[in-house]
């Protein structure tokens, strides 16, 4: 399930670091400015992070985490009917990153930032396993619609998760363009380029 | 057109940090890593950019001045062939993201670096420029084909701008999906979602 604000003092602490990342940048914020947000001493925030990289690659995991609770697994529960399943994904997957309070979270994900390789790799892990789970999911349609499709469940998984990735850049809560609205029109653009 | 290595040095210093922001981040990269990559004095590098903030929006005016040279000059020659014109936007568009040269420059546009507000402001409105050119296009044919679309010209546009924008994220240039066959599905995706 989603996570809610809880006495937990390192999602306290990952909750503020990532509305200072979002606020100033990454590389702007110091662990300084993270303990002076909490009202922390610097060594009550070492208590908990030894390093900026600690708490990023924490939120990056956290990011996932999300995704895989309000995401994937909800999605795997209609994996018997994978056309429902890739609508409901579309549609929360956007939900997700629409969200106010998530998006400080999963916009971390896109970002370059300096992560040392080890905990890069592992995020880079995580990524390439939501694209395969996608991927797969839209073979699946394609192959239950019996169509011959012009276009592979490869380049079909990579627009949609640029479609709906790149929302943060645009979006606007009281824009025109979202909700259900969006989620109807995305998964029109995938459904009839991908199993036409 | 394009821009070949010169002799002049604003062009040399904007490629070099281009690198360096690339390989270890903006806020990892100090003017001393800039100038050192360059064999350069501080004061040689001071003498041309008073700032990194001052190069990095520099840098976000090269990525749109080549959207403009290699992109939207010449999509707007075929303005009289609405359709043509968004076929050739697609194809240039992705030859510019997925060119290893250009992409150290074009991505930056994308992330979320802290520049002062009027210069972000610059920025942005060369960005939402783009985005409508791209949506007045897609009415455009929407119009030539009198098909009455159930997706708005609005949001294929972002649909589309958010796939090709993403490609920096999964592109490999000895992969499968690149070049004209990519060029080719993401077209039929955004034809046959906007145009059916």
């Amino acid at each position: 399930m989603a996570r809610d604000v809880t006495a937990d003092p390192r999602d306290e602490i990952l909750r503020a670091a990532a509305r200072l990342f979002q606020q100033r940048g990454y590389d702007a914020t110091s662990m300084n400015d993270v303990a002076a947000a909490l009202k922390l001493s610097k060594g009550g925030l070492y208590h908990h992070f030894q390093s900026k990289d600690e708490i990023l690659f924490d939120l990056m995991e956290q990011a996932m985490d999300i995704t895989q609770d309000r995401v994937i697994d909800p999605v795997r529960r209609l994996i018997g009917d994978p056309e429902q399943a890739l609508r409901a994904l579309i549609r929360l997957h956007i939900d997700l990153v629409s969200s106010l309070r998530d998006r400080e979270i999963t916009v971390l994900l896109h970002e370059n930032h300096p992560l040392p390789p080890a905990l890069r790799r592992r995020v880079n892990a995580r990524k390439k396993e939501y694209v395969r789970f996608l991927e797969s999911l839209i073979a699946d349609v394609q192959r239950a619609r019996k169509t011959r499709p012009s276009v592979s469940a490869r380049a079909a998984a990579f627009a949609l998760l640029g479609m709906i990735n790149w929302i943060y850049q645009w979006y606007k809560p009281e824009g025109e363009l979202r909700g259900e609205e969006l989620a109807r029109q995305f998964t029109e653009i995938i459904f009839s380029g991908a199993f036409q």
